[in-house]
């Protein structure tokens, strides 16, 4: 007896959720390309992104990849998705971290170029989802103009997705988004003395 | 003169940062297989899941993935990864959302079933990495045992990385995580009435 009363709240607390879920999905009912921000200290932001790319690709969507920061860091998606060239447009930014070159203006430049790169994904009707992952450190030095990727994304075309990731992302970048999450870090296997890892970090 | 001074600056502050950076990498010497824990409310928990999915397919690794949870959503990162039969080792629970089955006895031989899978792919050592997405809702509702779960995971291949996704992580759980990260929301479009698009939620 007790079991069934316990099965009937569940079923009861669902019918509440389940009609909760329903109007939630019946009140939103626009279809647009979004822009989707990654930001904080914690770990997933990229891979998060690049999940993204994942599932996109499994619905045979196009996808644009610029990665504006190269390190020894990101070696395994780049191998991975370069895999598939006809669906995936893959650019990973020539030089190494802003502490590894410490040279701001070829840092200026290598991240000139990328945005470039990203510009035209920007403009491209053909790439359904474009990442552009760890743009937000670019901003953050100023090697890229906040003022430019705003007027880019604002006048993409209405069906693209964009995600950008990366630490620290700007205020004006927040304000245009349309789905932001702060990844916080709770704690982290790094910090413990655990190195960085094959398919973890790598 | 100023533009010398100004790189000057940076080039000291990043040789800073790179004697701060080498110095963490030199002490984090420890390599084994890690618990990471991808929690909150907000996106990215699965997602982030799979791009390490991506990253380690890239090194060559084998993944098993086990989704606790199968509904309308879900559906890109699936058709992807079952492209990779031999790399992948894919199982999504044959059940809907607990608040549309609305039936907790059938939920709860359901999850036991996919948890029979996910332990054995926890004792496992062929795998590399395993990704048990939305198990914490499986947890949170107590259709699978927090203390299975630890037994498992505490018991298993010293080399195997473990990604655990999904809201409301159990304190058990985390405390034996390595590294946890709480997604927040800062906005979500689902909210301003866009609806869940394929390459973003589905």
């Amino acid at each position: 007896m007790e079991s069934d009363a316990r099965a009937q709240r569940h079923r009861e607390r669902m019918q509440r959720k389940k009609a909760l879920v329903d109007a939630g999905i019946a009140r939103a009912t626009i279809e647009r390309g979004i822009i989707v921000v990654n930001t904080g200290n914690g770990k997933g932001k990229s891979s998060s992104g690049f999940g993204m790319v994942a599932r996109a690709l499994g619905h045979g969507l196009h996808v644009g990849v610029v990665q504006f920061i190269k390190g020894s860091f990101s070696t395994g998606e780049e191998a991975f998705f370069r895999r598939f060239p006809g669906e995936v447009s893959y650019h990973v930014m020539g030089e190494g971290f802003t502490w590894e070159t410490q040279d701001r203006e070829r840092d200026i430049r290598a991240a000139q170029k990328a945005w470039q790169l990203a510009a035209d994904m920007l403009s491209d009707p053909e790439l359904d989802l474009v990442l552009l992952d760890e743009l937000n450190i670019a901003l953050k030095y100023q090697y890229v103009d906040v003022a430019d990727v705003i007027a880019a994304l604002t006048s993409r075309p209405p069906n693209q997705h964009v995600v950008i990731t990366g630490r620290a992302a700007p205020q004006a970048l927040v304000d245009i988004a349309d789905t932001v999450t702060e990844m916080q870090v709770v704690k982290h296997a790094f910090a413990a003395g655990i190195k960085a890892q094959k398919g973890i970090e790598l």
